[in-house]
């Protein structure tokens, strides 16, 4: 099945990003894409570089005009689209929601990030409230979706629910950048981090897992850091970690790779974890900490 | 602090093998180690490869013959010693076990490999009885160690637990390498995915962690299959994943790394993992499978 990844350089504008989206997702059906994932928040800038409460206007309702937008797109085009929005849910509640739109137009489903950081340039504790539907796949006409969003990513546990559910396939819609401050060394570090931890995921469970970020430079209007340089390099690997396709760290960039699901079959046989978890040995996963030991 | 991974290749004398591992122990002190991590089941062949009775008779207790011979190095050393062996706990009950001796020669714990593997040329579910002692480090003069073995390294649930117990340093003896049937892409791809999903439990966890793998060709007596070459690359990395250090694919090999344990609080900062967990929606880790998903 060939997939399709749209690195963006997202602006301000609802409509022109909207625009800019669409596009790539023409391009990407004419190349083959059966499943397309966008970056994460592609409606706007990465508005939680700081805490602003008129940047709550951006939120929109699910179904809403975004899904519509999209919805449309993916039945004319006859693929699935996967975005992620600002959810208004009621006055004073609010999720980052990734969403599925199914090759028929319709919404197949939706997951709310349960993962929320907070952090200087990423203050996303104070605009989403975590996410309340645990972690479910969503069932579509490509197969069972593991889909997460950008922290999640981090959090080993995530991954691995998501294939206790049956997920076959992993899917991350993130947007993660560099501080300018911080010297190469330890940008170098921090992409590879991200990308390696990501890798491990599909390792660990048996599945093919898909990333797309943002990129491009987005200053910060607080001036209370020098902004957010996004890096790129979204890609796509299989079930033994190895990567089929990565994007630039710099530019806009549509991304094809053939994923084949039944791939996994093989690799679980050679690799049978799910056959050897200490299930009886897991309860602290439960907790905290353990500060007795 | 310095720490030294004995890259070794075996034989069937144990007690060629000690003296080997004895040497490159005192190597490893003139070059600075205050912690030398052996290899999986250095003191013998990997004998795994078939099911035979009459290997039972290289299981030893605990504390036995190697635990002395080793305690009394890291005595004269004042190092600490990580080794792995074949636990002969009673009749008819066995172990995989790693041992931690300390500066001054004492048995500081042990920890009894909770993942057992099960596969063609490594038949483990057969001579090893799955650990009693669960995922708990042991405390040391060097710090709070997370000991591990081997199969371990695939289950991200078996880092997170030594991390939430506190452990410092994730440690992993090894006995892993290729079938010589897999072509070189495959071989290349089990590698790396190898050093891929250990780096991942690095990263999500904040830690610097340990491999310590044998190397060399070992033909298989019963001739089930085609033997195994173990592919070394043992490794140190830190606790963003990058490497630190890292041994050949095919020769005896003396690592040393510098590891700052200080250095997993400056991270944690930046990527607070531990701060995010969403321990309210993890039960269903302690499942073997959402068969009602």
């Amino acid at each position: 099945m060939k997939i399709a990844l749209i690195q963006q350089r997202c602006e301000a504008d609802r409509t022109t990003n909207l625009q800019t989206t669409m596009e790539a997702v023409r391009e990407a059906a004419c190349r083959g894409a059966k499943l397309v994932l966008l970056c994460e928040l592609h409606t706007s800038h990465y508005f939680c570089k700081t805490e602003e409460p008129a940047n709550f206007d951006l939120a929109e309702p699910i179904p809403g005009p975004t899904t519509e937008q999209l919805g449309r797109l993916a039945a004319e085009l006859r693929l699935v689209i996967i975005a992620s929005l600002f959810e208004y849910r009621a006055t004073g509640l609010y999720h980052h929601t990734a969403v599925v739109l199914e090759q028929n137009g319709t919404l197949a489903g939706r997951y709310r990030k349960m993962h929320i950081p907070d952090d200087p340039g990423y203050y996303e504790k104070y605009y989403f409230t975590p996410g309340d539907l645990g972690f479910t796949p969503i069932d579509t006409s490509v197969g069972r979706l593991g889909l997460l969003i950008c922290w999640d990513q981090w959090f080993p546990e995530a991954a691995r629910l998501m294939a206790l559910a049956g997920a076959e396939l992993l899917l991350y819609p993130t947007a993660i950048g560099w501080d300018p401050i911080d010297n190469s060394d330890e940008q170098r570090r921090q992409l590879e981090a991200w990308i390696t931890v990501q890798r491990g995921h599909a390792i660990a469970n048996g599945l093919p897992l898909l990333a797309c970020n943002r990129t491009g430079f987005e200053p910060d209007s607080s001036s209370q850091s020098g902004g957010i340089r996004f890096w790129g390099s979204s890609f796509a690997c299989g079930p033994q970690g190895e990567i089929l396709a990565q994007a630039t760290t710099d530019q806009p960039q549509t991304v094809i790779a053939d994923i084949e699901p039944s791939y996994s079959e093989q690799v679980r046989r050679i690799w049978p974890f799910l056959r050897d978890r200490r299930i009886d040995a897991y309860p602290e996963l439960l907790q905290r900490f353990r500060d007795d030991s």
